[in-house]
């Protein structure tokens, strides 16, 4: 408490001209507030995603944003000085999730439930160093789909891989790669390799940064740091940079080395099986047999997978390069970890990498490639006459008992141009203007806002007038982002 | 540190057959999961108050979990030791946030926004002292409506009791009324009562109590505790009896003492206008003036409402009361206080307590009032036979990509009989029944779970059979708690 005094003393001696009770107004670092345009992206964006999740089946589930640290504790390695503690206030020491997997683990075990599909969409929190200009914050939604349960090889991990491609082309951001790999090969083929037991995992996350690095830094790295023999380096380097297709696990099930590795068989005719069901499910042309895919997270224990875009992306005049947009894999023994008896309950699922696509969006936007509406008013009631705000009171209250999105000005006497302009300004394509002379005659004039032009009504048929004319707009065009 | 693992000790002692790695499986004090029943009870009755929202133009923001200590300090006056508190891991002091409200305040002043009609769906936290039987958490939603800007008297104060309607009446929650009453009236009453200036506020959380406590407790607590002449508090005591209309506030506008304070005069004038406002929206009947009522929160400048249930729900064969369902009021200071030059953006709004209607749901879903489906899935992919996985996978594929929401077992070689007992479990209206047989002939079978009747189709037509089936279906079916 004493520092949080002083930084506030701090706050107001750097904010000059401010009163002494006043301080640096900020979210917390790397934290964002979202805005009506960013939340419209976001809205349109899961909206699209959970269609596809509903079209599988999937349930929707939530848990508590702070978990009781031992919860996480040990799931993480080394990226657990990441996470979030919370202060001890007396009570419980807890932790904001890291993660949806582990919590989702600890709700299976926790309930003894054994067999479950579901989505979960939610904020995580991580101490990283925000790089925000590319989308990475310490707060980020993640977007899970998950199957849990005791199925036959392959099946569930092949639809896992279906909903990807359905969400990706549905969010039409680009073509992508689907890029699967085995747990069970990594091992095999580090064995195979020469690398001992106890150094799989950490040779393994330095794979995994095949992604980022070329081949002789990430083959430093495992010799220097990880200590592996420069003869095994070589070897891991010969198989990290095959990838392909059915034709490539064949080949491999032939290869000396691999063959006698149990782990390597095991982890190829995983790989076979899953490419002969993607063939099924029409989706063979997406899947990318990698063997230097080897995502760093500890619980793997069978096929992985990783979504990326193969091409830049147009933003503005610039070509911005995105790389990962989803990833997972099968845990068969995270929820055992929880589980008093050990009993475990085997799970496999992907994570969509939605906060890259609200940064593309975003950008599009800002660079005006696409327009976004972040209201659904479809009818402005104004008036350019003096006190007709009793009247445009009635006539709100009577469209929106009608259903109708409406608006009109908080001013008694708002001028016409202004409320025009409110109309334009917000996308609102009709507006309902009040005369005296026209309601004596029992009638309202309907304005389009766009041709501006103005039709009069009868007063008592205004809502079925306006229902009609609301129906023949292009209701694309009241939906989240869209081609300008 | 230490705590936590002399916490995480004494869990697993007390944890008695599980080995000595595990610990007492929970949610933090206070929290729960939302399993997927409560997931669609939640997302329906959101999605219902969203349309409303909408229908009247407010856009959506969202802001981070947690804020600068700063940012919450001085907000809540006796209540901010309840705020959680982050631990400081080395850069900003962070508390989570506590309400909708202040975010929104700290939002506007940070962006320089002078006009805003957002509404805002997220979690808040406070270490109260949970009574989860009776739906209050530490972690709970709140669902915030508010408009700010420098508009017209009374105007967009109107529009949010419109809101409440809307909203209580799409809910279908049982019969409310919205109580009104002013803070400058509230004041102006204590003046006319002899209460001297430095004891408004706290006289003002006494009366709060009124909605739960008979007035000979809230005087004596007004006498004893807050220092009260006792003949003030009789005055008082004859106040805030008073509950009417329009022609109450006439009544106390000649009232001798009132008359003579400028801050009643000013608050009765403040609810004639509102009232009026009322009569014009249609909602009139539904409003409640009543001096009795005085929301705690120190930031209300002008009107405060609150929606109250007046008849018990049945849950069961039980009747349940409820009470409070949603409050507000105007703040037109908040926003200041977080400006360098202190200026303001007044603000008025409202907040569902949805964590009340998500406990009635889930209480007359328990009780068997209710049932709710989870899933949306319309179409089971099954067979009999063995070995027809493979076609299995392809019909499904076929389905999903015309959007058909389907679903299939796991299993090489499922039972029929637990394929139909899954459809049934789970309210799946149709099956799509695959055998050798048929299949050479160019025929599947699509099976009405429900009717049990088969009819055979065209292989080749199935998309369109399953669609034109589907259509067909009650829609209200799919969606969320309905009547049993």
């Amino acid at each position: 408490e004493e520092v949080s005094k002083l930084l506030a003393l701090k706050a107001q001696l750097s904010s000059e001209d401010a009163p002494p009770t006043k301080f640096v107004l900020k979210t917390a670092k790397g934290t964002r507030d979202y805005n009506p345009q960013q939340m419209t992206i976001r809205n349109n964006v899961l909206q699209k995603i959970i269609t596809v999740f509903k079209r599988h089946g999937a349930e929707c589930i939530d848990t508590p944003v702070f978990e009781l640290k031992d919860v996480l504790t040990g799931k993480y390695g080394e990226d657990s000085k990441l996470i979030y503690d919370l202060k001890d206030q007396g009570g419980e020491i807890l932790s904001l999730r890291y993660d949806l997997t582990v919590p989702l683990a600890r709700y299976l075990a926790m309930n003894k439930i054994n067999t479950l599909k579901r989505y979960h969409i939610a904020k995580v929190y991580r101490r990283d160093n925000p790089a925000m200009t590319r989308g990475r914050y310490r707060e980020f939604y993640q977007c899970d789909f998950d199957i849990a349960g005791q199925y036959d090889l392959m099946v569930p991990d092949a639809e896992c891989l279906k909903v990807v491609t359905e969400i990706l082309d549905a969010l039409d951001i680009g073509k992508y790669v689907l890029k699967v790999n085995h747990r069970r090969l990594l091992d095999g083929m580090f064995e195979a390799c020469g690398v001992p037991n106890d150094k799989f995992r950490s040779t393994c996350s330095t794979v995994d940064k095949l992604d980022k690095s070329p081949w002789e830094e990430v083959r430093t790295e495992m010799i220097n740091e990880k200590g592996v023999a420069p003869e095994a380096a070589d070897r891991i380097g010969e198989y990290v940079r095959l990838n392909g297709g059915i034709e490539l696990v064949d080949k491999l099930m032939q290869d000396e080395k691999l063959s006698k590795s149990k782990a390597a068989i095991e982890g190829l005719e995983g790989i076979k099986l899953l490419l002969h069901y993607c063939d099924l499910l029409g989706i063979k042309d997406k899947i990318l047999f990698d063997l230097s895919l080897a995502r760093g997270l500890d619980y793997y224990t069978g096929v992985i997978y990783e979504a990326v875009l193969t091409h830049p992306i147009k933003i503005g005049n610039e070509d911005q390069t995105i790389g990962s947009i989803a990833g997972g894999g099968r845990y068969d023994n995270l929820v055992g970890m929880f589980d008093s008896k050990n009993k475990q309950v085997p799970c496999v699922g992907v994570s969509i990498g939605v906060e890259r696509v609200f940064s593309v969006l975003e950008a599009r936007l800002a660079a005006g490639d696409i327009s976004v509406r972040t209201s659904d008013v479809h009818v402005y009631v104004a008036s350019a006459q003096k006190n007709f705000l009793d009247e445009r009171m009635r006539i709100c209250a009577e469209l929106w008992n009608a259903g109708i999105e409406t608006e009109q000005s908080y001013k008694k006497n708002p001028k016409m141009l202004n409320q025009l302009q409110h109309c334009e300004e917000n996308g609102i394509p009709l507006a309902v203007i009040l005369g005296e002379s026209e309601l004596k005659r029992g009638i309202v004039k309907i304005r389009n806002i766009t041709t501006r032009q103005e039709e009069e009504v009868p007063r008592e048929n205004l809502v079925q007038e306006l229902k009609s004319r609301i129906e023949l707009l292009d209701l694309k065009d009241v939906n989240g982002p869209l081609p300008k």
